[in-house]
């Protein structure tokens, strides 16, 4: 029989994403929901191994919902990935008398949580907060739809002055490993191409898709790239690949960067967050350990770490097929 | 073996949603890509009888996917409405040698193409476009996710004059029969207490509510109201209720109005819009009629008219509960 | 020869502003910047007179440039309006070690700095924030610029369904005795119509105003009304005028209500802010008291609280004009 | 005595900015408004040479005074530069019958006005629309608040992931020879440095700036560079620079980029660009010629071409001082 809950403790790891303040304030306020405490952890695994720790009750996490970026901090710890560095950090769970620990973050903390979890059996739930999507279990990680609005801003944005010009312009959108959000920023931001890391379109194909919209009668182009996408050239050289052998292209670059991790979270986004961390909190309590919470159609759903961590989401392929049409 | 489809119109009727003209792009670029012709009928179901078509081709809806509000206008039709009426249309269609008609709207519009297919056997489609996520079949109707957003970016900025001034502010949002946004908008917004026409929640409720939230320390508080709330009341009568009944509340309404089915489309919407036009094209290719497109899951789905139509769309109960849980 | 400045306090009071907290910053930064200790004090007068203060150094105002309302709270007070209250408050003040009064507020609050300063030789200087627009001394009061971007946001918005519809919208926006948000929001938004309380226009000039707006092929229009325009009816009683003796419109009513006193304030009003903050402590430094900072043309100037209070703004001329032209 | 303008024709120039099709739809219904016949100019200078000329009305200009770009597309010229080009140019206005040209631009688009208006004595008016605020003769150039607006709301995002993880930041704005965006924007985004063209601070002083905020207990910050700032350095060389001579910084590079130019224009910019349109074309129709229009204090006023190009816009050093005390 699982040991009673009383004391739950909450960190944040890993590159944050907006909506990490809204499960925050969910967790505190479920535990206190359910009278029971919740201690804040600064700065993921680094703080937890210092013992970074501080009481959160329900008036703490007030007025935080609509803020980005994380006010527990967060952080990388290189001694968490030791066995020592565990130990602290478990001795300092058990100091502070903290029965189950919400960790929120990506696939790396996960894994952190996971080997707390196997080494010391101890009690620990994940919320998926990254702006990528790229975390199995769930529809959408936290961040992801807020990310996008973002994005598409920028490239409306950028699409003014590209239509003002008849320019083409090349725009880097973050997702090194997965094109969630290229693919659905490009076609909500009216791209006419989208390099994802997931495809591999060869230069080629570009080449022909920049001159058949030349052809139908589009003056200005907007090509959407994930940082890590397959045709292996980064942004520079690509827009050096078309200055080089296309005529009559004015090409600019544009790379987005970490304005994308920021802002205030939407609606869906801080939706999601409340409903994690109710669920996440209320599996612990439930006895449930080494878990991820996640959407799942419309419900609240617990996938295993070790298949979060191990799964590699897939591209929609009706998404592709639907940004092909659309740049008809 | 259903007549070949060659020419397909598209109009926009009932309430404007976000995301419409982002579903009218998509209509008319998948059929350029289809090589089908594509026609735009002005004014919904009005402009259909009056013959008020305009061919698009693809460079027809350059620059529309982000803007709000619909270029084909729409409007409501008492005239659809009788035999006479809908004859007149039915011959509009046949003389312009239109194959197949697709709807945005919400319910009253599926009605009118169901009673148009029914009578003429002409093949239609529906692509749900309203605020109100009130039909079933999709998840999420267009627009839904961009009033949302639109609502939360209301609350959070009437949270800062609140706040300033410990006030209780009773907000009312759109939603005569359903409470999706109230709901929704409500936990992203912060809302103490949230009102909605499928919850009888009685003033007593509200009363306690409040009187435990200045318990707990809040000094300001947001009530979100839908139109249609079960208490009966409007959101003046509350405010007076209030200020009859509960001592020391200084209490402001605010009723955000039409605001809220405008606004460039958030990404959700735009992709949402992109993959229903799509759909709902390609649906009519295959010889299919009589059904709306929608989102459920994470796919692209079919639903006959009638369960659109006649279908309730329920409360997510979780959320009435996260929406608890949060206000504590 | 004056009394060395050492200790400066700050407060909020009157109806809060975007961009109150930038210069609560700006005070408390420049205090710290002169090694001068800063106080804040809650809830205006109020907080004043019940001691209600916190000392505030550098670090204590990170992170609030970009909130809407005010971290000091504002609150109106009638014991102020006592000279037993104001005793109360100068004797707080003085067992602080005050030397100095910064109040951020409207004509109100000044009048109330005004007669401190008359009745106990305090010294005060005052910061005007406000969206109304409405102080002499100054072409900006701060939050004005943000509640011009949050009211045109709005109509933009509303204009998308106004033009979906062929409807007319009556807009209400703030601004009681003056129509700065009217005309400014009005010509931004290309409203048809602007009714301020500093023009009688009569309901004649605007029916026919609608009336030619129809003529010259206008299917939507705005008409913008500032709370106390000078019609005299209220908006819904325009609205009732126009149903009942126009002809083929569809009028629809939006008040736009607090949402316009929050939000992040604007870039304008945050460098505003940051400049009168600055202007106003060292101004008490060289011994200055009983003035208003402001903004003439580009630079900070000073203006006796008297002129401040007793002026009144007036309607740019200019602005009414081009208003006309550009509904052309 | 000047020749009767009948027909006036309009084009945009240079580089885009926010504000300018406000300023197309005010000269166009100015003209409206005086029964003049409005001649748009398609591509600039390049259109002018070649006579890609379109009459528009006051509805032609509809919905458009919230877009970002130019309807009228903008270009450079090579061929405008030359004598030979100029004349093409001054045949298709005089076939055309147009007695005056309105160009919405910077100062190399006010030289060839200029230039035109010497070499034939044809009636020339510019309007400043520029995003860099570098024109003598106004004190805000068309799309300057805007870009301010947009600039500080990234820099607001990117803070939320800085002070998450504890980063230092350089981002990269517009501003090759002037530091108006670098400076109001580093103050409205809360910059601990600012780099601009016009001051050398010298590499020193940022090291010390850097830690003098870290000592204070900052544990992450932004330092806000111009595109073309003094220290000779670009933002990597700067990023490379810290990496190397300081320790404990995790230091990350934004460049914003052309998202800058583009974007739905702030209500101040559509205000001014309203007033800009009706003070040229009355100008014009004054008889005036080779004079800019431009706000100085609240008034729009003249000022000579001459001037206006060969002028240098000074950096306002009271800003800069406050730049320093905020980052106390």
């Amino acid at each position: 029989m699982p040991k009673k809950i009383k004391r739950i403790a909450v960190l944040t790891s890993g590159g944050d994403s907006p909506g990490m303040n809204a499960a925050i304030r969910s967790v505190v306020r479920t535990c206190a929901y359910h009278d029971l405490e919740c201690i804040g952890v600064y700065r993921g695994y680094e703080g937890l191994i210092e013992g970074d720790f501080k009481p959160m009750d329900a008036r703490s996490v007030k007025g935080i919902i609509n803020k980005g970026g994380t006010i527990l901090k967060s952080a990388r710890s290189k001694e968490f990935r030791t066995v020592e560095g565990r130990q602290k950090a478990y001795k300092k769970l058990v100091e502070a008398g903290i029965d189950g620990l919400v960790v929120i973050g990506g696939d790396g903390s996960f894994t952190g949580a996971m080997i707390l979890n196997d080494e010391f059996d101890f009690p620990v739930m994940g919320i998926p907060g990254t702006i990528d999507n790229d975390i199995v279990g769930t529809t959408h990680t936290l961040g992801f739809d807020t990310a996008l609005n973002t994005v598409v801003d920028a490239i409306d944005k950028i699409r003014d002055t590209a239509s003002s010009h008849n320019r083409l312009f090349f725009i880097e959108v973050m997702g090194r490993d997965v094109g969630h959000i290229a693919l659905n920023a490009g076609i909500a931001g009216g791209a006419e191409e989208i390099l994802i890391p997931e495809e591999d379109l060869g230069l080629d194909r570009l080449v022909e898709s920049l001159r058949r919209s030349r052809k139908s009668g589009k003056t200005s182009s907007i090509v959407i790239v994930a940082e890590g996408d397959k045709i292996g050239k980064n942004i520079f050289e690509l827009k050096d690949f078309v200055d080089d052998n296309m005529e009559g292209y004015d090409v600019r670059v544009s790379v987005l960067g970490h304005m994308q991790r920021g802002g205030s979270p939407s609606c869906f986004d801080r939706v999601l967050a409340s409903r994690m961390g109710v669920k996440a909190v209320e599996s612990l309590l439930e006895g449930k350990s080494n878990y991820m919470v996640g959407l799942q159609n419309t419900k609240m759903e617990l996938t295993p770490f070790d298949n979060a961590i191990k799964g590699k989401t897939k591209i929609n392929l009706e998404l592709l097929r639907v940004s092909d049409i659309m740049s008809t």
